[in-house]
């Protein structure tokens, strides 16, 4: 790391991570710090100690830190870097960015995570070299990033890029967290959803591995439901398959409206891979405007696990102009 | 007219309107033509007539003209001037652009109509000076153009922008024209959606307004179901409502997508006003995420009835760097 790094740090409900990157975003330290059901004071504390965790660590090599980056998953005025909704952390139109400057003393950037996924796919990832793609990133929740005529798109007011609450089944099922409304795509495709596919396909089905799995007890989550299905459950794949095609629908729409050179499929559900994008891939070949369709590649995201570390690395490298 | 103008041809599948423009987007003269059910040569003909009608009416007046501008309701490919994909008219796969320009001997541009409306809204109408805005226009179809980040987005291949191919309900209605889908916008809320919600609804309330249309034979078309919901009519109001509703569905997606300043609603079902855009607002204030659906104006287009035309104005004086 000859040309020194930034810390990008992963504000999640649960848990937070932070790591040391280089411009190439490469990981060079790491450190993880527990934040569920704390209070204000205690989160910040908490942020505070793993970025000097990891700048110690960076120092000790005799390396300097140039900048921190925050991803987190809520609505964020990326101008005033203030949180104006979050759901799962006590930020709510907290003065986040000016306060971290003032306690780390160095350079900080906070925007949307689904915004810092789409920034390192787009410029070391899976759409890499484009001037038009889409990112869908289907966690919990579904978050959503833009980069339209060669420029990332945040709305005029940074509130944008919601891809997940684009309406697919008007009369679907309510949405969740903030969002007041039903059948978005983050209702039909989402961890949650497939939670939701995967327990009904099991009532049904109890002589199948979700069957089984349901009878014991276990939580039937994402990780759990692609672990069967990678295994060949049939009822897991179907759960799956599911999604998958309410994916698709959404996909469509990305297509028929941006006409992407790609659209690419990151978070936690994409480690069921195939078994989720192909259906998906089969609705946008049955349901989308042809060129768009044939010209759009629907592929899974390059940063997996830590894509979101390194999604706020990448807004603090861009936002010091060193980003590769 | 001291620094010349343009000529914009509207190329409808039954007329086609041609008007000779100046940079302010006023018009000077006019000349329609039928071009309804023609074989390729006569289209081409009449289109060369109209432009030369215009154009002496220009050169009678000591003027010039500088550019020829056409705006197609169909994809276009923008930068060879191909329309890939014609539905109403016998021009598919035609090097349309340059063909024109030969025989008219002037520069001459083509893009989708919906895309010139938007340029003519953004840089003169409802959207100006704003730098994100989409448009709808609802027809017989429903076409769609947006602006973000101050530049007007056509996608990779130019067949971006088909905000009317949005799917809203999965399981709605087959789509129309060569769309393969089902429950798009453009099935849920255009000119042909309502008039099939107005004959549903006739049906059932056949001592109405538009029962009594119904009854009587006549067709219900969109011009007919605004006029009686004007005069009064509960059961037109209500039809124009179903339509309303579903529009809201959509621009609550483009709220949440972009978070624009403005979303302009233009096209024939336009006329119908607050009858159709008061229930759209309702359900964008339902649906919409905050702070994006605060934010967001949802407003009537400026430019009527010739909206097609001078959007092709627009084009071509915008291609020829002259528009105001």
């Amino acid at each position: 790391m000859s040309t020194g790094c930034v810390i990008g740090v992963d504000l999640g409900g649960t848990k937070l991570l932070a790591g040391a990157v280089d411009p190439a975003l490469n990981v060079h330290h790491r450190a993880t710090h527990a934040a569920r059901g704390a209070d204000q004071a205690t989160v910040l504390d908490a942020v505070v100690g793993a970025v000097h965790e990891v700048r110690d660590a960076v120092e000790a090599a005799s390396q300097t830190v140039d900048a921190v980056g925050f991803g987190i998953p809520c609505l964020i005025d990326a101008r005033r870097g203030v949180a104006v909704m979050a759901v799962n952390l006590p930020l709510a139109n907290l003065p986040f960015r000016d306060l971290m400057a003032e306690r780390l003393g160095l350079p900080v950037f906070v925007d949307n995570d689904a915004n810092g996924a789409m920034l390192a796919e787009w410029r070391l990832g899976a759409a890499r070299g484009t001037h038009d793609a889409a990112l869908l990133t289907l966690g919990t929740g579904i978050g959503g990033g833009l980069v339209l005529g060669g420029v990332q798109q945040r709305g005029s007011q940074g509130a944008g890029a919601e891809l997940g609450h684009m309406v697919v089944q008007a009369d679907g099922p309510r949405c969740q967290g903030n969002c007041p409304s039903s059948g978005c795509l983050e209702a039909m495709a989402s961890g949650t959803a497939l939670a939701r596919e995967a327990a009904k396909i099991a009532r049904g089905r109890p002589a199948s591995g979700l069957g089984r799995a349901l009878a014991s007890g276990r939580e039937l989550a994402g990780p759990l439901v692609t672990e069967l299905a990678h295994d060949g459950d049939p009822a897991a794949i179907d759960a799956l398959a599911v999604v998958g095609r309410w994916l698709g629908i959404g996909i469509t729409n990305l297509v028929n409206i941006f006409n992407p050179e790609v659209v690419v499929v990151g978070g936690g559900v994409i480690a069921a891979g195939e078994l989720v994008l192909a259906p998906a891939r089969e609705v946008v070949a049955e349901r989308a405007l042809s060129p768009s369709r044939e010209h759009a590649r629907i592929v899974p995201a390059r940063f997996g696990a830590e894509s979101g570390m390194l999604g706020a690395a990448a807004l603090a490298l861009d936002g010091i102009g060193a980003l590769a």
